[in-house]
């Protein structure tokens, strides 16, 4: 199995690469920070990471994706950012019908290194042990980004994980639903006026 | 100039298309809002909501997108469904060239009614009025889309929009600056760590 880790954002989003091997053991495939610059708008450093991270997922082919889970906290001007990122690559990533799995830092935190609350320099720490790597991942967020794929893998079967293909079985029943039932009255009555209007 | 407005959402996420005619008058194209069930993972949501708004994109072809800017507010739970959904629909339209537009609501607001604190029936009767439609937009999430469309219109010069292309641009930069300026000491060093753990 194939694990991507996403550690979104718009200043720096970490993606990193394992592949699982035996008994609960990973060997890095790739990892990369994207970078878009503050001084750009938000639509052009979104447009760049979602061509940055559909390029990444066309290199590497990972089965699955694990990605932060954003929390509402008490600043909320530094999370708008966050989520907008995370909100992209989860669109992006679930289109493709590869399963989405989200994490939370203090759920990333225990599977690392058995503590809900390590700080950076333990998280890095122990990346750079499970993975065998001669230096520590660096920036840190290339580091979290591991470290969210590290606890995919063991913690997996316990983590809410979207099925395969789930986006493409949704659409399919939408468009269903659509043939079937038509269109509510009010609907039905507003669809009218388009048409005269149009006239 | 064919104008799409968007009011994000994941459970109804509105979309309005005008052309825009002599005299600040406007004719409405299409509209139409797209739903996903509540019942399913967020990252399946947005799947959908990224097909649904590609499909929208490559049927009415605008010549930019107006959407709205969402905000810091203090209820942050209602915002995170709100700002994935936003993040996606910029970036998707930014990574086509298309430029992207934010208006607030109360500029929304102002701009269509003459009163930045206008409530939704007055907004519904002047989308209505202005679009000469012969039944007001239903659900409100489409008339919301149609305001933000208008509100480009009239508002368009004073407005923050990215330049057409930007995010091709952005991209092109980026690696030329990566061609040039390599990597940093400490990526360096962390770079020939990888290259050694996968000999």
């Amino acid at each position: 199995m194939r694990i991507l880790g996403v550690d979104p954002g718009l200043t720096r989003c970490g993606l990193g690469v394992i592949d699982a091997g035996n008994a609960r053991t990973a060997r890095l495939v790739a990892v990369d920070v994207v970078r878009t610059p503050a001084d750009a708008s938000v639509d052009v450093r979104l447009g760049a990471l979602a061509e940055a991270f559909d390029s990444f997922l066309d290199t590497h082919r990972p089965d699955v994706v694990s990605i932060e889970r954003v929390f509402a906290r008490n600043d909320v001007s530094t999370i708008m950012g966050t989520a907008q990122a995370s909100g992209l690559t989860m669109g992006l990533a679930a289109r493709r019908g590869l399963p989405v799995a989200m994490h939370t830092p203090s759920e990333v935190k225990a599977a690392v290194t058995g503590n809900g609350r390590a700080d950076k320099k333990q998280m890095t720490h122990m990346v750079t042990r499970i993975l065998k790597l001669d230096a520590p991942p660096r920036p840190a967020d290339a580091a979290d980004a591991l470290a969210l794929a590290i606890c995919h893998l063991w913690r997996g079967a316990s983590a809410a994980t979207s099925t395969p293909g789930a986006t493409k079985d949704l659409l399919a029943r939408q468009a269903q639903g659509r043939q079937g039932s038509g269109l509510t009255r009010a609907q039905e009555q507003w669809a009218r006026a388009i048409r005269r209007s149009r006239e």
